[in-house]
Formats: C-alpha cells, sequence, structure tokens
C-alpha cells in the first residue's frame, strides 16, 4: 500500500506560514486545521474572524512582509499553522462515490501551478489529489495563497511510490487516462463512465515512462500546435471540465 | 473605432526584455519580432539558434539574472526587443473566419496569469485577444515567459475603450458572452452556432458592470461552491476548451 509521509517530524522549524485574506480565512475556518498564532495590521483585523484561541498580534503592514517571502502579497494577515492530518490513499479511495474523478500529479513541483491546480480540484469536486511526497511542493503559504482557500476543501494524499499507488487506484475501479501531447486520443473520447482518474506530468518533461505504463489510456487535450502544451495548471481544469461534463 | 497605443513613443528605455528558452527561440523565429540584442550563457548558446545580426553577449548565468527581475528563471537566454507592431481590432474583426472564437479580458493585470491565458489562446486558435490598454500588462517578459513562445503567435489588440472595442465587436458577428459566477446559465448552454467573444474579468472584482452591459449573454463555468472561482487563466483555459468542443 502507498503510504504517505508524516508532516509532524520536523518540528516547529518547518511550520507552514499561509498568508492572504482567502487563504487564511479558509484555514481558520477549517476545523482540521491547527492554526498557531496570527498577525495582522488593524484594517484586515476589522474584516477576519479570529478565533478567541488564536494568539494575534497586531502589526504594520512592512512587519508582516519580513515574515513571508519576499513580495508575497500578504493583503495585510499572516498565520502559523500545523500541517494538516495526512490523507491516506486507501481512505481515499474507499470512501469515493460510484461517480469521482481523482487527479494525480507526476513530479508537479511549482508551487503557484500546484496550488491553482488544487483550487481547480475543489471546483470540479474531484474525491483527492494524489501527488509523490518527495517531488510535489509541501504544504505551504506560495500553494495556500495560490489555492485561495481551496487546500483546507480538498483531500491530498503523497504517497511515496507513485506507481504503487496507480497500482491501488486501478484495484478500486478507477480508469487510469494519462494526459499527454503524443496520444492520438481525445480526452473526451477516452473517458467512460467509471470513476476516473486524470494523470498530469509537469510541463517539460511530461509523465514518466513508468507514470504511463502505469496508465490504462493516453489521451490528449484537442489543442492546435501553436504552442507544444498548456501551463499545466491549465491543462488540469481543461481536464477537469472534461471529465465533469462527461 | 477602438483605438490601441503606440508603443513606439516611449524610447528606448522601456524595450522589453524577454527570457527563457521558448520565449526567446518563438521570438527569434518570429519574422515580425526585431530582436535587438541577446545574452546567453556558453551552455545556452549552443541550443539556441541566434540570426546572424543579432548581438550575442556570452555571459555567466549571474550576469544574466542582473539583467532580468529578480528570481525571474532565464534559463541562460536573454533578449531585448521591439514591442510587436500594434494590432488593430478592426484588422482582425475583418480577418475573422466564419467560425472563430475571441477573447475579451476586462482588467486583468496579473502579468503571470496574462501570459498562461495568451498561451491557451494560442493552444485553443483564438483569432484575437482584446485588452484594455490601461488595465492589462504591456508587452513584457514576464508575460512573454508564462506564453511560453505564444505570445509572438498571438493577435492581441489593446484598446482604450472596452465598452466600444464590444460594440464593435458585436457589429462584426461575435456573440458576447460574459463569464461571471452569477449567472444562472451554463457556458456550454449559452454557445451558439455564431462567432463568439468570450468575457472575462479580474479575479476578486470580475466583470465590470459597463462590460456586463455590453455582453449578450452572461454565463458561469460549471463549478461547486468548494471556491468562488478559478484562477482566472483557468478559467480562460476551460471556456476556451468549451467553446472549441462546442
Amino acid at each position: 500500500m502507498a503510504r504517505k509521509r508524516s508532516h509532524h517530524q520536523h518540528g516547529t522549524a518547518t511550520r507552514p506560514r499561509f498568508w492572504g485574506r482567502h487563504a487564511v480565512a479558509a484555514a481558520l475556518d477549517n476545523p482540521q486545521r491547527k492554526v498557531l498564532r496570527a498577525w495582522t495590521t488593524r484594517e484586515a483585523a476589522e474584516v477576519m474572524q479570529f478565533p478567541k484561541d488564536v494568539p494575534v498580534t497586531l502589526a504594520e503592514a512592512p512587519d508582516l512582509g519580513r515574515l513571508v517571502p519576499s513580495d508575497a502579497p500578504h493583503q495585510g494577515v499572516v498565520i502559523e499553522v500545523e500541517p494538516l492530518e495526512e490523507v491516506w490513499l486507501d481512505d481515499l479511495l474507499v470512501a469515493a462515490p460510484e461517480r469521482a474523478v481523482l487527479l494525480v500529479l507526476d513530479q508537479v513541483t511549482d508551487p503557484h501551478n500546484v496550488g491553482a491546480i488544487v483550487r481547480s480540484a475543489a471546483a470540479f469536486g474531484v474525491v483527492g489529489l494524489v501527488t509523490q511526497d518527495r517531488h510535489s511542493p509541501p504544504e505551504g503559504g506560495v500553494v495556500a495563497k495560490a489555492a485561495s482557500g481551496a487546500l483546507e476543501r480538498v483531500a491530498w494524499a503523497r504517497v511515496v511510490n507513485l506507481a504503487r499507488a496507480l497500482d491501488d487506484i486501478a484495484s478500486a475501479g478507477f480508469w487510469r487516462i494519462g494526459l499527454t501531447g503524443d496520444a492520438d486520443t481525445d480526452l473526451k473520447d477516452a473517458l467512460g463512465p467509471a470513476r476516473v482518474a486524470l494523470v498530469l506530468g509537469a510541463e517539460g518533461p511530461g509523465l514518466r515512462h513508468n507514470t504511463r505504463e502505469h496508465c490504462d489510456a493516453l489521451a490528449r487535450l484537442p489543442i492546435g500546435d501553436a504552442v507544444e502544451s498548456l501551463n499545466v495548471s491549465n491543462a488540469a481544469a481543461v481536464a477537469l471540465y472534461a471529465a465533469s461534463i462527461n
């Protein structure tokens, strides 16, 4: 069975900080999320709802700027959080309804893209997101900001071995479709009545050979030849839409 | 008629720099694009094809880093260019085929998003992109990098007055569909056999009132209520896909 890492072995040094009003509001609103402390400008404090048990420090915007990566658009609010409880792929698969879409990312590393993908995954109601632990960004501020709150709402299973996870996904009755520009079949023709797992690789390298070998079908998005590919988060959004209207 | 600005009044100080291999290769490959000079690492020089009339300076990667915004992923190559010739909306409209999709952005300002949108616009073969001059990013390195070469391949008309441009677009027989989360109609039900102009607003503010008034229909993407909206470039990609399969 595909295992995921323990977030909790790293100690306090790696506690994520989130920023931006959507990301922070969603974290505060998530009963599964432990928020350790908050920093806020007076202006942001008026619109944010901080629970009573979260220590809040009032600060000026430039001070907040020093708590986050340079140029991070903190919008006047920063929080320090515990990572969410780990999600087990098996739990996801067991709980999946008859019609379900799973999104699998093969070494997509850019946190802005992954965050946007998390947001689209929530928007199109996927049952879960599956990534390989060592080749995907950790739960962090850039992902949370790009996900615009959706990081709190998508079940994200981080697995050690993606090929083995794809075996488990197949055993659970999911039809695994690998998206790749060199496929002959259009995605919409590859979609069937079954549960589906959409598998996307990183821009450039695309799906790894071993990942392709663990797909039931390969399919392409119907784009012309003016560009090689879409941005990976745009490709994911289109694929999720195509699956949702199937 | 909707006019666009002159790029050429600003002098040399505002000449754009592009970086990244896809963006640079596409610029070098575009006969309409004047490339003034190039800086490259030895390694990148081996894979890039510089025309003989472009002065090339060999440099180390850190030197290239000083020619571009901090953390810009230059991939060993930077060029200085002239902006492309201005594109007139009227020319676009006159040249559009019987079935055509036009993409209109209402104050989408983030250059990463606009670049990704340009890339998707090229992928799905739009006849043109229309933005309001004062509220969209200039032709620059971040847009070019995010567009991954597509900036050279999409006809981009910058207009002074978006409402007037939408009037012209309607006169040319385009059905203008404004994308907004509060619409009752699904985008796929709003699409018809006619030429279509897809109109998208910025995340957060969405379409301005006057822009909505200049649409023939308002429609939404079929997303659940787990998130308010998609990232704007993801929304554009989904809308372009929906129009392309209609």
